[in-house]
C-alpha cells in the first residue's frame, strides 16, 4: 500500500477507546496519506507500505498531538505588575479600584489593533506548539463589545493561518460585565446582537459564559444558551469555580460540549453531565495560581464515567500558564488524576470537549495525522516531570513541523 | 577605557545590596573585560568605553546569571513508574518494599558508569541552562559508598567541563542509610573514611546531611559537621523538612552556609541562622510535589533579616523540577515571597548560600560577568508567568553562549 510517510520503530499511545486507558503499543507503526492516518498499530500486523518518506523513531513514543481545549490566549497588556502588588499585600479590591484586574486586560485588548494582538499572542502560542500542541481552543471575552470581540476572534483565526495548528474559536462575550454596563442589559445585547453577528460571520463554533456569583446568573446563562442554539452554535460554560450555581447541570441539560473548572460541582451536576455526555474540563493551573483549596470531585466524576479533559486555561489573571505538560503534572499532583487520565485529558477527551472526537485525539485509521513524538522512556514521563519538555518532533496533518 | 564587550540599551537588575531589592537601572550599560564586569550602571554615568563588541539589547532586561544552589542533578534511573503507581493508590511502603524510592535511584546510580551518568544528567542540566543558569550546585548522595559517591562528584565536575557553567559540588554521603547498613556505623564511615577521601581529592566544597526522623539525627549531624570542619569543608543541611529536629540551629552554630527546606523551623532556629549569617534555602518544588501543607516561616525569616535563597531541589523523588523560573513562581504563589525575593533567591542570595557572594549573583564591577538577558517588560514577568521561558541570551564569563 502506498503512503506519504511511515513512522516506524516507535511506541504508540493510541488512546484507543476500547483500551480504557492509553492504548499503548510497543513496536508500532504509523502510516499517513494526504494528512490522515492510514494505519496506526503494531508493526507485526501492519500492511506492507510503500512510503515516500520513512522515519525511524528509534524507539521514541508517539502520542496524538496535544489539544488544549480551554484557553484565553489572545489578549494584550501585561498583568505582572498586579501580581507583584498582590504579593506585597495590595488587595484585589484596591487593584480593581485602580483599574486593574480583568478591566486592565479588556482596556489593553480594546486598544490593540489586530497586528498588536497577534504580536502579543504569538509567543504564547509558540510555547504551546513547542510542547506538541496541534489543536488549541481560543476564547474571546476581553473585548466585551461586538467590534472588539470580533477582533479577538479574527486574531485567533489568523494565528491558525500563521502557524500549523488548528484553532477552535469560542465566543465568550459573557465573560464579565463591561465597565459602565448593567449585567442584564449587556446579556440582552450578547444574545440579540453579538451572537447573531458572530454566528453569521462564522467567527466562532461555540458560545461560552462565566456563570458565577461575581459574573452572570444561571438565568442569564440559559438565555445565552438559547441564543447560541438558535444560531447553531455549540455551548460551553465556566461553572462552579467559586461556588455551586448549578451552571454545569443547566449547561448539560442544554447539551453543552463541556463544563469547565467545576471545583464546586455536586452530584446532580455530575449526573446531568453523564446523561448528556458533557465533558468535565479541569483546570489545575487556575486552581494552583489562585491557591484554591476546594478540589473538583474527581473520584465522583470517575465513578460516574463523565469524560475528563485537562487544559491550561491560559489567561493573564488566574493562570498565565502556557505549558500543557505542566498542566498534566498539576492534574496528577494537585488533583490526583492518573497518568492515563492526564494524557487522555490533553488528547482524546480534549477532542471530545471540542466536538472533534471523530477526527482528533487518537491514533487510528481515518483520523487526522497530528502527532507528538517524545524522547521519553514511558508515557508516565510526560506527567512525572516538572518544567521539562521532551518533545522530539511535532507533526501536523502528516507534516513534520 | 577598553573593554571586550559592551551591552548597551539595556535595563539592569543589579541586585545591589544597598537597594534592598533588585537594584533596577533603566537604560543601563554593562562592560566586561577578561570575563569580569568592569562597569554595570546607568548609561548616563558610564565611562567612555572602546569595545571590541557592542551589543544593542533593544531595551531588554539583564539580570545576573541564575544560580541554582540546591540540586541532586546527577543520578541514573527513572522513577516515573513509581509516580504513576502512587497515583493509582499504591502506598510508599509498598513501593519501598518492592525496591522503589531512593533505593531504586541508588541502585541505578551505582550501576551506571561515568558516561551513562553524564548521558542521563546532561538533558537536565541543559534544561537549566536554557533558563539562564550559569552556576549550579550538585550534591552526591545516591552512591552511599565511597566509590559511587566519588563517581557522582566526578560526573558533576565533568558536567562543568562539558558545558559553560560553574558547578559547585557538595558531598551528601549522609543522604540516607545505605541498604544493609546500620545508621551509626555508616555515619562513622562517612566521617572517618569518606569525608577525608573526598576532601583530599578536592571533589567537594561542602558537606551536607539529611537530618530528619527518617534519616540522620542531630547528634549524627554534629559528628558530620565536625569531620567536615576538620577537613576544611563548608557545611550545609537538609533540615526541618518533615519535623523540627533543631537541625538548622545546630548547623548555624557550626557556621553553616545554608539550612535548606526548613518548613518546620522555629524561632530559635531563625535566631541562630541570623546570628551566623546562614542562608535559608527554600524549595517550593518539593513542597508542591509532596503536597506539603506546612509553610516555611517566611515572614519570621524576613522579619529577622535571614537571607532567603530559592532553588529547584531537582531530584527524582520529591522534585523532578528542572525549571528555576517555575521555582520562582512557586516561591511567590505558594510561599508568598515577593518578586524581588524570588529573583534575589536565584541570584544574590543563592551566591551567598554557595559562599560566592563576593564573585557571583550581582551586576557590579569586579564580579564575574555571568548574565541572563530576558525578553520581558519588567522583572515581575520572570515570576508571574508559569511554564514560559523568555530567555534571550545567556552570558558566561563574558561570552554569549
Ligand atoms: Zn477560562
Ligand atoms: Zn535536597
Amino acid at each position: 500500500m502506498r503512503c506519504d510517510t511511515l513512522w516506524h520503530n516507535a511506541n504508540l499511545m493510541t488512546l484507543d477507546d476500547a483500551s480504557g486507558g492509553l492504548g499503548t503499543i510497543v513496536d508500532g507503526v504509523i502510516a499517513a496519506r494526504d494528512g490522515r492516518i492510514l494505519y496506526a498499530g503494531p508493526a507485526t500486523t501492519a500492511p506492507a507500505f510503500e512510503a515516500d518518506t520513512r522515519i525511524d523513531c528509534n524507539g521514541r513514543w508517539i502520542s496524538p498531538g496535544l489539544i488544549d481545549c480551554h484557553t484565553h490566549l489572545v489578549y494584550a497588556g501585561n498583568r505582572a505588575g498586579e501580581f507583584e502588588q498582590r504579593l506585597q499585600g495590595v488587595s484585589y479590591a484596591q487593584i480593581a479600584k485602580a483599574g486593574g484586574g480583568i478591566v486592565a486586560t479588556v482596556s489593553a485588548t480594546r486598544q490593540a489593533d489586530d497586528a498588536a494582538l497577534i504580536r502579543a499572542s504569538l509567543p504564547r502560542l509558540d510555547a504551546m506548539l513547542a510542547e506538541g500542541v496541534t489543536t488549541i481552543e481560543i476564547k474571546s471575552g476581553y473585548g466585551l463589545a461586538l467590534a472588539d470581540e470580533r477582533k479577538q476572534l479574527r486574531v485567533a483565526r489568523e494565528l491558525g493561518v500563521l502557524r500549523k495548528v488548528e484553532v477552535v474559536p469560542t465566543f465568550l462575550g459573557a465573560h464579565a460585565v463591561p465597565p459602565g454596563h448593567e449585567a442584564q442589559a449587556y446579556i440582552n445585547e450578547v444574545c440579540a446582537v453579538m451572537i447573531p453577528a458572530i454566528a453569521a460571520e462564522g467567527l466562532a463554533e461555540a458560545v461560552d459564559i462565566f456563570c458565577e456569583n461575581i459574573a452572570f446568573s444561571p438565568a442569564q446563562a440559559q438565555q445565552v444558551f438559547e441564543a447560541a442554539k438558535q444560531h447553531g452554535l455549540a455551548i460551553k460554560i465556566h461553572a462552579e469555580q467559586l461556588s455551586n450555581q448549578h451552571g454545569a447541570e443547566l449547561a448539560a441539560k442544554h447539551g453543552a460540549l463541556s463544563a469547565d473548572h467545576i471545583e464546586h460541582l455536586d452530584q446532580a451536576g455530575i449526573d446531568a453531565m453523564r446523561a448528556s455526555g458533557t465533558v468535565a474540563v479541569l483546570l489545575p493551573g487556575a486552581y494552583f495560581y489562585t491557591r484554591e483549596t476546594v478540589l473538583p470531585p474527581i473520584q465522583a466524576l470517575r465513578d460516574a464515567g463523565v469524560p475528563m479533559a485537562l487544559a491550561t486555561d491560559s489567561n493573564p489573571g488566574t493562570s498565565p500558564l502556557t505549558s500543557p505538560l505542566l498542566a498534566m503534572n498539576m492534574g496528577a499532583t494537585l488533583f490526583r488524576m492518573t497518568v492515563s487520565e492526564c494524557i487522555a485529558g490533553f488528547t482524546r477527551e480534549a477532542a471530545r470537549a471540542l466536538g472533534r472526537a471523530e477526527r482528533l485525539g487518537k491514533l487510528a485509521a481515518g483520523m487526522d495525522c497530528d502527532l507528538a513524538i517524545w524522547d521519553i522512556d514511558a508515557p508516565a514521563d510526560l506527567v512525572y516531570r516538572i518544567g521539562f519538555n521532551p518533545l522530539h518532533a511535532r507533526v501536523w496533518r502528516g507534516q513534520t513541523i
